[in-house]
């Protein structure tokens, strides 16, 4: 397995960035300005020697006395994955600005910060499982996320969601989860395009163990990406953490079915907290499963723009007239054309026997002039015609409306 | 038939505004300001002896020349419907103030007006079969409207909406024909509550045909109301003036299920244009029948709100502390209240085997005074348990996230 633009990497880089992977648990805004101003080597040293900050030093607990970094990054190579740090030329640069922006607004903690995982904060290093290179995969990428217990109706339509984002050379990035996550990917890979699972454990683990075959599939083409080193688990505070990910390296996320108080809901609110689009997809009002997009549809401050296709993400999300949806608009019937008048003349027109235009002007409620003047325009439109006694409806235009 | 506080109403005004409804085709501006100037029984005179303004003139035509008035008067009586008046007390002269503000930014026509149709102008009078007061009716009502080509779950949803509605002291005002506005009215019905149909023809005539039994059971506690004297048909364009009073009477438009570019999208921009509250119901994006419903959802200029409850349709046109949505939460769980450490610690903790702090120390990723400091809280919330040689899972909080 070669990393892919990581050749010009010192290799001293790599492994502090992958030691600190391990040595802190992701998403720590304190560690990562730490790192910002120190650098990862420097950083990893002085935990080491126990002389980091305080706030840092804690971060690390009982795990800075230990050193599994060459063993993890052994281990990623034999599952033919890599650690892609920010050094490298594959990094997601630019869409994980939107995290640097958004820890540029968290305050500096005085005392010992505690809630640490439900801040905006850039990842340190990215596990990477794949051939693709990460950035390519993700410029141009959505992330569909929805509930685990999906209806039917959930996973046809996050299937044709990624499928249709795969026709249009877009990414799907998800979760691996059962539901809508799974039927995303499927989706995708139906339509022969890439996607990326991006997980809350090991990159060498499958969670859960029953989409062995659906990550073979994903890995073909595609990306498992994570925070976490080989052999982590996949804890439940990881989920909080993950979707942050989710929600930063994608151009926009959309909702496809959650519960009311949902984990779909929490990453919608982090992309938005990002800049990102945030979209919904609307479903039965009967389904519990559509409450937590119907939620997000409804609320006005935080709200999500509804999205039927895949058209319409990429209406939101896509570049300026480039991925652009175009509005689907109706032929317009030689009905439409006419004027008012015309129209209550038309309809004042009996289907079978002919009557006199002054007839005609009292049930349409108009001068005989304007009966007058709008019959040649109906005649030459096929909509009425002359009996020989009076006017009706042609035989095509007697259809009520 | 008594009129509802029709008495104290000069009988030749009644005739004169009767006569108006028949001699020209309701929703006109030119007309509205002529009476609201002369009054009516001057427009009529001067209607019937030709020598109105020629803008005027002409949208009588040849029904200048007839009168009707005291056989529609007669026919109405005999089918248990008035005439309601602007002059009465049961005018809905709150509700149609809308229509009299829009009528105010209408321009004045310099030529010949052709399209009138279009504008939303007030009533001259509303033709009203039932005994109930009209103003009473739909003092507090919501206009449910949607497609004739109706699914079931549309059918399903006006019907819980209107029942919703009427449980709640609400009235539906609606159109009579087959889809949504059935059901809605049948759903009213069912909670045994008072509905309102606007028909675009003579109160007399039941239109459609098939509806005979649905309307009685309307005229048991509810209204049938026009624009138009007994025995006018239901012409096409008189449903787009039909469709204005529907959005002017009621308080909000709910479009429950509407096809692209239908009829119930132009009486949501209507209801829009008259300052009330447009809302839409979602759907599967799969169904042609909510396409409507979620282009009005997307519109972001003259955008609808999502509902999915009557409670819902209350809370964006109920009065503040009346009808307003309580909001569904639900009850925190013993892991909400959880700081950031000690949810990472309880996920660190193993169902089976008990484990000392300081392997939860290195699984949290966190230092072991921190995991010390906070298994008491845990213990104390039946979340972890000490086996004797160290801490597990509480058998009730094992469930992962």
């Amino acid at each position: 397995m070669t990393a892919v633009g990581g050749g010009a990497v010192d290799p001293v880089v790599r492994r502090a960035r992958a030691w600190l992977s391990r040595a802190v648990e992701p998403g720590s805004v304190d560690l990562w300005r730490f790192v910002e101003r120190e650098g990862p080597v420097a950083v990893a040293t002085a935990l080491r020697a126990g002389s980091a900050p305080p706030r840092v030093q804690v971060l690390a607990g009982v795990r800075a006395g230990e050193d599994a970094s060459a063993d993890d990054l052994r281990r990623a190579e034999r599952c033919g994955a890599r650690l892609v740090v920010p050094e490298d030329g594959e990094w997601p640069a630019l869409p994980l600005h939107s995290l640097a922006v958004a820890v540029a607004d968290e305050p500096v903690a005085t005392g010992r910060q505690t809630d640490r995982t439900k801040v905006l904060v850039p990842p340190l290093a990215l596990w990477v499982r794949g051939a693709r290179p990460l950035d390519e995969l993700v410029d141009r990428s959505v992330a569909l996320v929805g509930s685990r217990a999906s209806t039917a109706y959930g996973e046809h339509v996050a299937g044709e969601l990624a499928a249709g984002l795969g026709e249009r050379g877009w990414t799907t990035v998800s979760g691996g989860a059962f539901g809508i996550d799974a039927a995303a990917h499927r989706g995708a890979l139906a339509a022969g395009a890439p996607t990326v699972v991006v997980a809350a454990c090991g990159v060498d683990r499958i969670y859960p163990a029953a989409h062995s075959a659906l990550f073979t599939r994903v890995l073909d083409d595609g990306l498992l990406v994570s925070e976490w080193p080989p052999g982590c688990a996949p804890l439940r505070h990881r989920f909080l953490v993950r979707n942050r990910l989710i929600a930063a390296l994608t151009r926009g996320t959309v909702v496809v079915e959650a519960a009311a108080r949902s984990g779909a809901q929490a990453t919608a609110h982090r992309a938005r907290d990002l800049g990102k689009a945030v979209m919904a997809v609307p479903g039965p009002v009967t389904s519990a499963m559509s409450v937590g997009c119907h939620e997000l549809l409804r609320d006005a401050e935080r709200g999500a723009t509804l999205v039927t296709s895949a058209a319409q993400v990429l209406d939101r999300v896509g570049e300026l007239g480039e991925d652009l949806v175009r509005r689907e608009s109706r032929p317009e019937t030689a009905r439409d054309s006419l004027s008012d008048v015309a129209r209550r003349v038309l309809d004042a027109c009996p289907v079978r026997i002919g009557v006199p235009p002054e007839r005609l002007a009292g049930v349409a409620g108009c001068d005989v002039l304007d009966v007058l003047r709008v019959l040649p325009a109906l005649e030459m439109a096929d909509l009425v015609q002359w009996t020989g006694t009076g006017w009706r409806l042609a035989p095509a235009a007697g259809v009520a409306g």
